[in-house]
Order: structure tokens, then sequence, then C-alpha cells
């Protein structure tokens, strides 16, 4: 190697192909064969060549990152280990990988968090958002929207705002629940509901209630959770109090249905011989449960996959119109319904 | 507002600070007094004022950016739904957040994708690397160091480097569990190891057989296992049959533990009556487990902080030698044990 710094053309040389070929994988253009790319990638390593990335991306105006903003209220660092978080990262990371693009973690729990989100954004830190956020009155998408920086969300904005995102159709989870209970014979059926400020919870428990009175039970005792164990495990303890004959459970989430199982164990019933229980999500808690939990499958990793391929979409084409993705919930039985 | 591009003096105006002090918020310059920052935040958001960051990272040469590296063979995406790699994002991010700085998350399982850490990182798209590496043959950290870019390793590197690292006493973890266990009576121990090819398995395993042989116990029965549900369930099964009459466990982590007490329940025995049952980490399947699981904490959101906290002091004022610092483990009792 020579002491002088290696140019694109040193690269091009030693891989054997062309000077735009290597511009092309050293500007993460999208659509470069697989192959090539490690080709002039190896020659890259080979030769030493290293492009001054900022020098670069005021050129091609990409950092070859996009920001995974975890939004809404409170919490903290907290929902870093929700297993929900997990997967989000696991599908977002699995589609940017092959495409060059690496998340940047952010936290927006707080105003003056938002406005640091924003002002990465609208620096040109990062290309895009990809938005997670639980909270129907949070002002962070709009304020993505008016500073003109490329977004999309996980689950459907609180109000309509011409913004691209994924989402499960809800309703038809809750009604996946209440069909397999009332099927197995079950009559006196409660539910434990996410918090109802959260638009899938309210969507959930409206597909519950509303499958539950087609098949003639105009009432359902519900007890709101908040998506924590402990928060299941209060509700549970509360509803078995009020209703001591119940027969189903169907909780909005794994982690508060794991805790209605535990519950209901600790009261000398038996899941589901007495109880039965049925989840929602399908995430680990669904496995670690003893039994292990029948629960409705919210595709998370391909939702998060959906949503990171919208947004690279948006930033090879931008000026599209807005695009929605909505997925099918699925009933995995398990044996504790 | 006027029409004409805010500038850093507007900003300035507006905060009724001086130039200087927006300067330094601007440039993510730590030990900016908070309520300062969030005035001159402020300010810029009022103003509409938006330095280029591509443009500002050529003068200051940081990109506001560490790469948050997870490294080591197999696995892919999987790893993230690890409760292990939750602890640690809300370790780093908890961190980093009051120095504006965020991490990019990216895996580095394959030799593709870590060519692809190494040339992000020697571009400058992130100011340096905190690289969680689980196996000491990991080519990652030689590799970065080659490169020049600040790193700080999450557990000791396999291979005596001159780089920084955060760790816990692991033998000691081990240690704790063994004298809880003879303590509370037990006489016919087994263990489930992590793998053998990971520096802290090792290091659990030989701190509980020697403290193990301190208390007269010259063997200890041992399954290898992987660190997942899974492999626990495959361990404890054959520990179990192999040694029917055992009445203590210890299990390198707390999944493996969590599905041991599920193997011992499912064979009709008692936890911890029959069988006492000892985790290792107290992350989220412990408090999941019934009964609760007694295990050696291993505070990684502390570990993670720490390392987060020593790749900022060496971007501050780079040459530092390396430093090392090395957490200590806590035994929690809880009901299993």
């Amino acid at each position: 190697m020579s002491k002088s710094a290696p140019t694109l053309e040193d690269v091009a040389r030693v891989a054997g192909v062309s000077r735009a070929t290597v511009s092309r994988v050293v500007n993460g253009t999208r659509n470069v064969d697989p192959h090539l790319q490690e080709t002039v990638r190896n020659a890259i390593e080979q030769t030493g060549y290293s492009p001054n990335r900022a020098a670069r991306s005021l050129v091609t105006r990409r950092t070859g990152t996009v920001a995974l903003v975890i939004s809404g209220a409170g919490g903290g660092s907290d929902v870093f280990t929700d297993p929900f978080f997990g997967r989000v990262t696991a599908g977002v990371v699995d589609f940017l990988r092959p495409h060059s693009v690496h998340p940047v973690l952010m936290l927006a729990d707080s105003e003056p968090a938002r406005t640091e989100v924003v002002e990465f954004l609208r620096q040109g830190s990062a290309d895009g958002a990809l938005l997670v956020t639980t909270h129907p009155a949070d002002p962070l998408p709009a304020r993505l929207m008016a500073a003109g920086v490329p977004s999309v969300l996980y689950a459907r904005p609180g109000t309509p705002t011409p913004v691209s995102y994924v989402d499960m159709d809800h309703r038809a989870g809750g009604r996946l629940a209440a069909d397999h209970l009332v099927a197995s014979g079950r009559t006196e059926i409660v539910t434990i509901s996410g918090p109802l400020d959260v638009l899938a919870s309210q969507d959930r428990l409206a597909g519950f209630r509303d499958a539950m009175a087609r098949h003639g039970f105009p009432y359902v005792p519900t007890a709101e959770g908040g998506f924590t164990a402990q928060s299941g495990e209060a509700a549970m303890t509360r509803l078995l109090t009020e209703h001591p004959d119940l027969d189903g459970v169907f909780a909005a989430n794994d982690l508060m249905a794991q805790a209605a199982v535990f519950v209901v164990q600790a009261h000398g019933l038996r899941v589901p011989d007495d109880v039965a229980v049925v989840g929602f999500d399908d995430s680990a808690p669904a496995l670690a449960c003893r039994p292990q939990l029948t629960t409705v499958r919210q595709p998370v990793e391909r939702m998060a996959a959906a949503m990171a391929e919208l947004l690279l979409a948006d930033l090879e084409e931008p000026g599209q119109r807005p695009r929605s993705v909505i997925f099918e919930p699925e009933l995995v039985v398990r044996a504790s319904a």
C-alpha cells in the first residue's frame, strides 16, 4: 500500500469494478448487487480507503442512519426492557441492514426530548424517523411533519395526519380472542384491557366486546391494566374478587396474561381447566408462561420491517403520498385456553 | 420571524446568552448547565435556527452519535429480544441522553457485518464504539483498535488488548450462589453453565466450583447451556435424569433458571422445598418466575452506563490510557432458594 491516502480509483482497481460502482456502494445507493457490494467493501478494507462521511453527506445529503424514536408519555428507558421493543428493534435492524442503514435510538418521553429529536433530524443527523408512539395526543408526529422530516409511524396517529404508518387490525384481534373463549364453552368471561388512552387498547377492547355481544353476552366485566405484569396482577386480583365464578379471561397483552395465570393459580384454580386465559402479542412471556399462552399474534417484527421499508422508499423517492400497511392478527392456540 | 435564515446570533439574542454559549450547546460540548441548555434549545426552536450538522461535524469532527455494537458469533437480530440487551440499551441511553449523544445500533455477527461496522466508524459516521461482545475470539475489538476508533468493551477482551472495558466479578457471583445453596442445607447440588466459550460463563462456573470445593464438595455435576430457555430446559432434564436425587441447582442466567424451575415442577417436585434454584443476572424472568428467583444480580444498567461514561471521557480527552471498571455481584434472595 502506498503512503499517500488511497482514492476511490484505487478501490475500483482492486475490486475490478468501475469508479461509479464504488461510488454507489460508498454512498449507500440501494439496489447494488450484494456480491458486488462485498467485493467493493473488501477492496475498501484492503486499500484502507476512507471517505469522509461528513464531507460526503454534504453532497449526498444522506447519513446512512434513520432515527428509531420511542415516543409517548413517561416511562423513560424502562421501555427498552419491554419485550415489544426488542421485537421492533429486531424487525427494523433486519430490514435496514442489507441497505447499510442503521437506526439511531432516541427516546422522546418529555418536551425537551421531543425538541432534541426534531432538532437532530432537522439538522440532518439522520435521514428520517421511524416513530413508535402509543399516545394519541403525542405532538411529535405533527412536529416532525412540520419540520419536513420524512417519517413513518408504528400505529396510526391519534389525529388524522397525512403521514405513512403500519398498523394491525386490533379489533379483529379482540374478536379472535372472544370467539375462541366462547367456542371452548366459557360463559363467565372477563377482560383485562390495556391503558385506555392508547388507540390499540381501545380497539382490542371494542373488538372483544363487539364479538361477545354477537355471541349473546351483552356485558363483559373489565379491568384496565397498564401493559405491565404488575398491573395485570392487580387487575386479575380485582376481577377474581368481584367475579369469583369467572371461567375465561382475555388480557390485552402477554405480560398481563402471564400475571393473570399466576393470580389464578395462586387462588388454587387450574389453567385452563377452571379458568381459560388468552393473551395478546405472542411475545416471549407467552412461551415462558406455564401453561404456555394461547394468544393473539401481533407480527411486530414484520410490522417494524414494513415501517422501515416505507421510510426507505420515501427517502429514495421523496414526495410520494403517505401510505398505510395494515396487518392481520392470528390466533396461536397453546395450552392456556 | 424574518424570512432570511435565522443565525446563531438570533438564537443568542432570543435566549439572552452569549454567542459562545449557543455554540457550545449546538456543538454538544459537555458541562453546559442543563437549564442553560434548555433555554438555548427553546430559543433554537423559537427562531427556527438549523445548523447543518454535516457542515458542523466537518469542523467539530463530532457527530453526536456513538455506535452500540452487538458482536460475537451467530444469532442475528434475535439478540434484541434477550432481556440482557434491553438492559444494556437502557443503561447506555440513560447515560448518553443528558449529553445529547445517541446510540446507533449495529449488529456485528458476520465478517461482512464487522467490516461494515469498522468502515462506518472509520468514516466518522459515529464518534466511537460501545462494544458488547461475548466471544473471546471476536476479531472486532482488535480491528477497531487498528482503525483508531475510540472503543470501550462490555466485558474484558478474550486476548489481552490495551482497550477500556467494564466487567463484573463473575467468579464472586458463582461463589455467592454456592455459599447460599450450601448454607440452606442442600447437599446434592448441580449446575447449568452458560456456553463455555464465553469468558463470563467460564468464570461463573469456576467461582461456583471453587466455593463448592471449599465447602467440601469436590465434584459438581454440570450441564452446559446456551443462555436460552430451551437450552436450560434440556440441561435440567438431563441433570434430573442422571441425578434424580438432586436438591439444588445453580443456573448461569435467569432464563435457564426459570426453565429449570419449570422442568423440576413438571417432574412433580416443589421449588424450593424439594429443589432449590438460584439464577444469575436478576433480569425480568427472575420476577416473572413462580416462585420468584433467588439470583445473583449483575448490575447491567450501571455497567452499560459506566461503559458509555468511559467512552465519552475518551472522546473528550483522547489519548488517555485504557481503563477498567469492575462491578461486584450481589445475591438477591427471593423464593426459589
